[in-house]
């Protein structure tokens, strides 16, 4: 075992989420979060009690001032040199660290015999001791504090000379700093960014733009930015050699691969892959360009693209506890109600998919809070209720007016959050928290259905508008009907005719609810039209030129229609991590992957009719299962047991055992 | 009226609170609060409606980033050069202010038409909106982040060669950076500092000790240090021509005066000032050299001390509100169960003396956490009960045992508090919980008087041990119930016999509990024995050549065994706030004024037999009243209405018009 920096647990989220909110701009102006933010805990005592078998000299180090009391209460020793020599035998250490200029104050002891490491406790003073948080990635001299994600260089692939400036294409989707080569110290550049090559040029109304000051000595820009093209002016004399990109990017430990003898399919995991790469960095965001921020509706939907891409649960697990703030909560998650919601499923399914009780116990409290925070807020029906000032999300989306009492949506994602809110309580030894959420997630059920279900129609109305169903059918809260098992089976068969395959109830146009969408096909066995859809929808994406995939795309649209949003020509997230869905469909219903973290097991049940042969590689608890299709021969290597189903029969899968099935 | 600097209401405090918690050191080791400190909010939205009547420029200034959202919502202009130009006529205006760095993101805006003040809006984006807090006494170039008390040379009154170094003697205890005149350049001052002589002499064992790195470049010492003599070692070449004290100190609008013809009562009443005034700074201090902290007992006294000296109405509430916290309560202010219990008296007193009703309402949300956090921590008795890890502290004294289950002690503060959140309530309009406290706090006497008071004895128990009353008779408890009102008339004049008058009852050693005690026999019509007490005890202090009051004080005591305290030689805090309760005494009692803030009248009731003449100022509202007795004649100029009373009439007392009575 090695030191590592600790810190008081949630901490390391919060500094990075504060550091995030200064970074996202809309040309010169910042644009901050607009919900709420969370100061550092300033002061943070450690302590460990510990033996050492001969005497001891401990190196000590902290962002911050602070004190030592060894081996007994008020008995504090002096430390001017970042040492503490130690006899032989037992001893106490606490350690008072204390920050006040927003860096958390955290801890590094090493020596040969004791260290800080994740077994130590830390208080905020409030009379609650807690196992800290501790981070093995960091080295010494690289505290939580400055921790950075990785950096390479790329370099555009062309440039061409244009009335307007200098056009610089980086031949694909990417995120870093811009940088200068040999400037020569004079004047400014003046930066126009563009995910395409007419917003790079539109200097009026490119979304981001930026700048480096040679004469003031800045060689790349101040913040990281989102592009594929870059147009440079130089001003007041500035020259150069070179533009380059300083590539931020994420050091995954492992990666899912997918090679496949149908090339657009390939193609669309890999832009998948890159696109949801690129959305995976201190947290996941919700886009590169815009948000760059962490939106609960499209962290909950990263968690399942990574069970199939970097199985990354550092990056998982920061994101839950960054989304869950900070004390008693005030405001819904993102302001958004179904956030909130999300989060409480997300929190789940990273539980169901990790079997991680360790992480569920000491987030626990927090859960809580945000449970009762909904519980709250629901009327004698047991409905939620949103306030007027809650934003109430469910897709972008013309037809899903916001004038009803109760949207049904909602509820569906309550009564889901209840049922897990009751595993995950049992699984934290809260029987009684556990058998009062499963109740009332059962008895919501029932209430759901007997309101809103139209057995004539076969499916669900949207809300409840002057006190009754209003009747209205969108796909919306019929697939998240399905998705959440508030239609039974008998249900779920009639939404797909009367519903999903009905071409006279609007089209989703976002990849997020087509996430939803394709999942809830895929289930009841419509891959082979999920996989067409996937192929049209993402696949027209990649034809009209796409290097990463879209918050939104409509192939009606055309030229650059296709790039605005949000009433701005380029208002539009060309790289939205809830555009890599094809991961997650590949990945669970093509080659029919599904871990069950609660007994570390994998079930494999691949989709016999895929038509194309296959090689692949998807994660499961940190290593990869190799997955080779040829022709109706699946042959799979899995370094975790489980179980192989061709529909009709299970094969074991042995950890370690190569398995060849023919389907 | 002209633009302030505006900021989230509560964040100045917090700042101040931390910049503080950092500085208390003993000998080279920091000395951390060891209760909960907070982090500032990074995010901060400000907001203002107005009409212009011209085409103006806003200049613009905020600690941190912002952004400008103009008009309407979305409307984001960019803001380069700190200016805004604006049409005549309606606008809205909001800035979002960040800070991640340990600022408070505070915000200016000045113009011809508009600009900060405290009719702005904030908001943490929790969808709460509130007005904001805003500081006259900070100009544009001084925001409160930069915030400093003020500076003033003073220099030694004698300095003397001895073979331990220079030692330094200011004349009287003070408070400030030690500063170097024409400084080498080379080496190091060591400074032993001391309240004694004795203790600057004493380099191992001396409090405080600290350094002036000359071939650094220091000037001055990193903080300010609480002494009366230095003695200062050259180290590695250091020279200098001269030490001084850069005096640090809070600059009062008004202050009190008093003098006397008896010269003990005029001293007694200068150095309670002195030593009030050197602990009143960004907040009220417990002591200046240890712990330089906030702690809630001693910070309610000073409410009353205030009163008599400055009125000043702005650290009172600072000190109020930074003791408050933030958020929900986790544990006891200071971790002690009787302070938050004169927390909630403070914030009582504070409404009751200045009839300040803003306040009351601004910080009603955060008065109600601190009696809900004492409310859920009751039994079925309506007793508070205490945890094993909370601090019951009463006293310092060796006889009040903390072996009881029950602290009667503790429970009269609470009957007390719940009387008094009962006014507080009503003040802001919540009838219902105004009934409910009453009507808790009448139950409570009832009980308190049911368990505690021995009528045979003429005497409360101090506690419930082994499920009774232990029957032990203390000056404390006795005191309190007087001071809280729990003793009726009758009560308390067996209470003065049995107790207060019993020399066989343990004596009061500190001036703390001596407040108490003073106060509720002045009620009884005991001046005359509390001045002799005050003469005495206080004059004691003074014959041993204090210049300020100290934590404690034992006549029986020897020499250096005065500065002992805590097992540390020079452990006791030689200018400690409590110690300033002659402040209280003359002005209350002698004096006779009292301050009634929801009417906002005085009543002087002169003390008759006070032997001596007097000249004297005593702060009302904000403004001086003029008292001058010379034999029985007592002429008094007031600046607000009230009355005069001689214990049989009662005199108008008409605003700027002289009363002259014979006693």
């Amino acid at each position: 075992m090695a030191a590592e920096w600790i810190w008081y647990p949630g901490e390391f989220e919060i500094k990075q989420l504060n550091e995030l909110g200064g970074k996202r701009y809309l040309r010169e102006i910042p644009q901050f979060p607009v919900w709420p933010s969370f100061g550092l805990y300033p002061s943070v005592k450690y302590g460990k009690e510990f033996t050492l078998s001969k005497p001891t000299l401990l190196r000590i180090k902290a962002d911050g001032e602070f004190s030592l009391e060894v081996d007994r209460a008020g008995h504090f020793l002096p430390c001017t040199d970042g040492t503490l020599a130690l006899e032989a035998g037992k001893h106490s250490l606490n350690v008072h660290v204390w920050n006040t200029e927003g860096k958390i104050p955290c801890l590094y002891v090493d020596s040969n015999e004791m260290w800080t490491d994740d077994s130590w406790y830390c208080t905020l003073l409030d009379g609650e001791f807690i196992h800290v948080d501790a981070g093995g990635f960091f080295d010494k001299d690289v505290s939580p504090n400055d921790f950075r994600l990785a950096l390479q260089r790329r370099d555009a692939v062309s440039v061409e000379e244009r009335a307007e400036g200098l056009l610089y294409d980086f031949g694909r989707e990417t995120f870093g700093f811009i940088a200068v080569e040999k400037g020569n110290g004079k004047g400014k550049l003046k930066l126009y960014l563009g995910e395409s090559k007419e917003e790079a040029l539109d200097f009026a109304e490119c979304e981001l733009i930026d700048e480096i000051d040679l004469a003031a000595g800045q060689t790349q820009t101040r913040f990281t930015r989102a592009f594929r093209y870059i147009t440079v002016v130089k001003e007041d004399g500035a020259d150069y050699e070179q533009i380059y990109e300083n590539f931020e990017y994420r050091e995954e430990k492992l990666q899912a691969s997918f090679s496949c003898s149908d090339e657009k399919t390939e193609k669309i995991w890999k832009v998948a892959l890159d696109t949801f790469h690129l959305n995976t960095r201190e947290f996941f965001y919700d886009g590169i360009k815009r948000d760059r921020w962490v939106w609960c509706g499209d962290a909950y939907q990263s968690g399942f693209f990574n069970r199939y891409a970097f199985w990354d649960e550092e990056v998982w697990k920061r994101t839950i506890v960054a989304l869950s703030g900070k004390g008693v909560p005030t405001r819904h998650i993102n302001t958004i109600v179904d956030y909130t919601l999300y989060w409480l499923m997300g929190f789940y399914d990273y539980y169901r998919s990790t079997g991680d009780k360790g992480f569920a116990q000491r987030w626990y409290t927090r859960f809580c809070n945000w449970l009762k925070f909904i519980l709250d807020r629901t009327d004698e029906d047991g409905y939620l209720v949103h306030s007027p000032d809650d934003w109430v999300f469910i897709d972008w989306s013309d037809c899903l007016t916001k004038d009803c009492e109760r949207y049904s949506f909602l509820q569906m994602l309550l009564c889901a959050a209840l049922r897990q809110a009751s595993e995950i309580a049992t699984v934290v030894g809260q029987q009684a928290d556990a058998e009062k959420y499963l109740s009332m997630s059962g008895s919501l059920k029932a209430k759901i259905n007997a309101d809103f279900w139209m057995e004539e129609k076969g499916a669900y109305a949207y809300g409840i508008k002057d006190g009754k169903s209003d009747g209205r059918i969108f796909r919306q809260q019929n697939v998240m009907a399905v998705f959440t098992g508030i239609a039974d089976e008998g249900q779920s068969k009639r939404i797909l005719q009367s519903v999903l395959k009905n071409d006279a109830i609007p089209k989703i146009t976002t990849p997020y609810m087509r996430f939803y969408e394709f999942t809830v096909l895929c289930g009841l066995g419509e891959t082979a039209y999920v996989m067409e859809e996937i192929r049209k929808y993402f696949g027209g994406m990649l034809d009209i030129g796409a290097t990463s995939f879209w918050e939104d795309y409509d192939s009606e649209m055309q030229g650059i229609e296709h790039y605005a949003m949000y009433d701005r020509k380029y208002g539009k997230s060309l790289c939205h991590a809830w555009g890599a869905t094809p991961l997650w469909i590949i990945g669970r219903y093509v080659l029919g992957v599904d871990t069950d973290g609660v007994n570390k097991q994998v079930t494999i049940r691949p989709w016999k009719d895929f038509p194309h042969d296959v090689t692949a590689e998807v994660p499961a608890f940190g290593k990869l299962i190799h997955i080779e299709k040829k022709a109706n021969v699946w042959t799979i290597l899995s370094p975790v047991n489980g179980v192989v189903c061709d529909g009709e029969r299970n094969y074991a899968l042995v950890a370690g055992e190569k398995i060849t099935v023919s389907l």
